[in-house]
């Protein structure tokens, strides 16, 4: 009996998740985008030593130490860069992509520009949604983030981050965009890479950040769909700076 | 003595301004726009019954009663819509204009891309800071406020109102644009009118919103750059819903 209702729920899923997808698919179908359907990654601990450790080293040019060990001798060696797990696992900047697909489970999409539909935006502070995104030859990790910054007052950050190096990620402009009930919010910026640790980019507020209210206005049925295009940052290069 | 005193303030506060404005002239020459430096207007008092009578008549189909009356009879009398003062004025749609540059200084900028320069984004909150915007025969106001919505968390609200009906501001998109140090935030909606308060629209959070430290990293010492553009709603709709 048990196995009936298992099987029962696990098809009311595929219904569900296949409605969703559908319904993205013909929101951006004019655009001819990939649409990537995201489940909430739900946080078992933070682990913000790590982080911390991580920043402090980085900004002393030195690379991560993992929350495990004192110290990273060999330069190529990150710890686990996937957020809200507290993963003891460290490695080389190359086999980055294969540890967070299979031990984390998290997709990776091909192509320029995709859409990342996050589900479940009603979801309790701390929330992650997370993806994988190669394109231009490198892979990117989107996070969005569900987190009260301010007790009580649960905000979405969204970034992007480069599985390189920080001089890699230089090379590249990626664009995060909401289009929904005649409005739209465009957020542009360098990639940071994956040796920054992203607690620190969501503290410091650099990246795309909606109030509760502004993140409503955008959903629809409590999923947001955000298109994310990565380009070389050529553009860049003729902007007055400020 | 004093009369020598008040002579260098008011020459240093010029050389100042002047400094300011040649700055973002400089930022925005390339693109040929119109550079205006707005300073902060300091709010006397917040008049929160006037805009939750308005807002509640509004959503009733009617129009926003003066804080002074129970309630205007003429529908094509407004309240004096400069927010953060109490004024007690109210008058028709056609005079709002010249209401707001003689009695509240706001001035008039002519020109479809104009540069709003924030001054003094540091001072606290509630400021705003205001202009009027003329384009495509019709006037905008817009509207940047430093309001603290959380206590001890201050936030910046931009947004911009059509001195006009509703149906005529459904007409128009207007864009909002911050660009600064390889970063890019872009907010386009359709205006709402000033029949509707600007309060309303601000606590609803449908405007572009910034964080303070997403505000620094846009700002230049102190000062904001907000580039606006508005044009006819036809771009939005071509878009599909979502």
């Amino acid at each position: 009996m048990l196995f009936f209702t298992q099987c029962f729920g696990a098809v009311l899923d595929l219904i569900h998740l296949r409605f969703q997808h559908y319904k993205a698919k013909r929101v951006f179908s004019a655009a001819g985008q990939l649409v990537c359907v995201v489940n909430p990654t739900h946080s078992l601990k933070y682990a913000p030593t790590r982080c911390a450790a991580a920043q402090a080293s980085t900004e002393q040019g030195m690379l991560p130490p993992c929350h495990h060990h004192e110290a990273v001798h060999d330069p190529q060696l990150v710890p686990c860069t996937c957020p809200l797990f507290s993963c003891p696992w460290e490695g080389h900047l190359e086999v980055v992509v294969s540890h967070l697909r299979q031990t984390h489970r998290i997709n990776i999409l091909q192509g320029a520009e995709i859409v990342f539909l996050a589900t479940d935006m009603h979801l309790p502070a701390p929330t992650d949604w997370i993806i994988m995104h190669s394109c231009l030859g490198h892979q990117f990790l989107l996070v969005l983030r569900k987190q009260e910054k301010y007790e009580g007052h649960p905000q979405f950050f969204a970034t992007m981050m480069l599985i390189g190096t920080p001089s890699q990620a230089d090379n590249f402009t990626y664009r995060l965009e909401l289009n929904r009930n005649q409005r739209r919010l465009k957020w542009e910026a360098t990639p940071r890479s994956i040796l920054e640790c992203v607690d620190s980019v969501i503290s410091d507020g650099d990246c795309l950040v909606l109030n509760t209210s502004l993140a409503q206005l955008f959903s629809d049925n409590g999923s947001l769909a955000i298109g994310i295009a990565i380009t070389t940052s050529k553009v860049h290069s003729s902007e007055a700076e400020m």
